[in-house]
């Protein structure tokens, strides 16, 4: 059985690389500049977080799936903004 | 156990994930444009990086250590970057 500290640390964790993306939704949503934002960065990112999600459904792990669709939808945000703004 | 598929599903998902980080780095060396990226972001993404690379090692777990290890320089670049140029 894992030890409870390292379950703390790893939902500490999931939950900082998730919530992440909230202040750069916010900046973009409020600037609507993304020219320093790589488009190429988000299309791989999006997508490798949208593989998670399958991969924790198909696990039926909870914590995956829950992390990595609200990182799905923040990071698809900044996706759309940048290819909406350029 | 973990029908293969799922796994490789794991694989593809932590790859793209990780190597999403590259052309942002490479874009933003070769521009030197931080403007529209959040420090906020990079702060809680860095630090939460971090966090699951010691919960990688702690659980002495491979793939979550040399992912999260490889993102963890990826993006710390980026962060410095921006502390750098504002």
């Amino acid at each position: 059985m894992k030890p409870e500290a390292v379950t703390a640390l790893g939902l500490v964790a999931a939950t900082l690389t998730t919530v992440s993306f909230l202040p750069q939704v916010l900046r973009t949503v409020r600037t609507r500049d993304t020219r320093s934002i790589s488009v190429g960065m988000y299309a791989a990112f999006v997508t490798g977080v949208g593989l998670w999600l399958i991969y924790g459904l198909l696990m039926q792990d909870v914590p995956i799936v829950v992390a990595n669709a609200i990182t799905f939808v923040l990071s698809g945000i900044v996706f759309l903004l940048k290819l909406r703004y350029g």
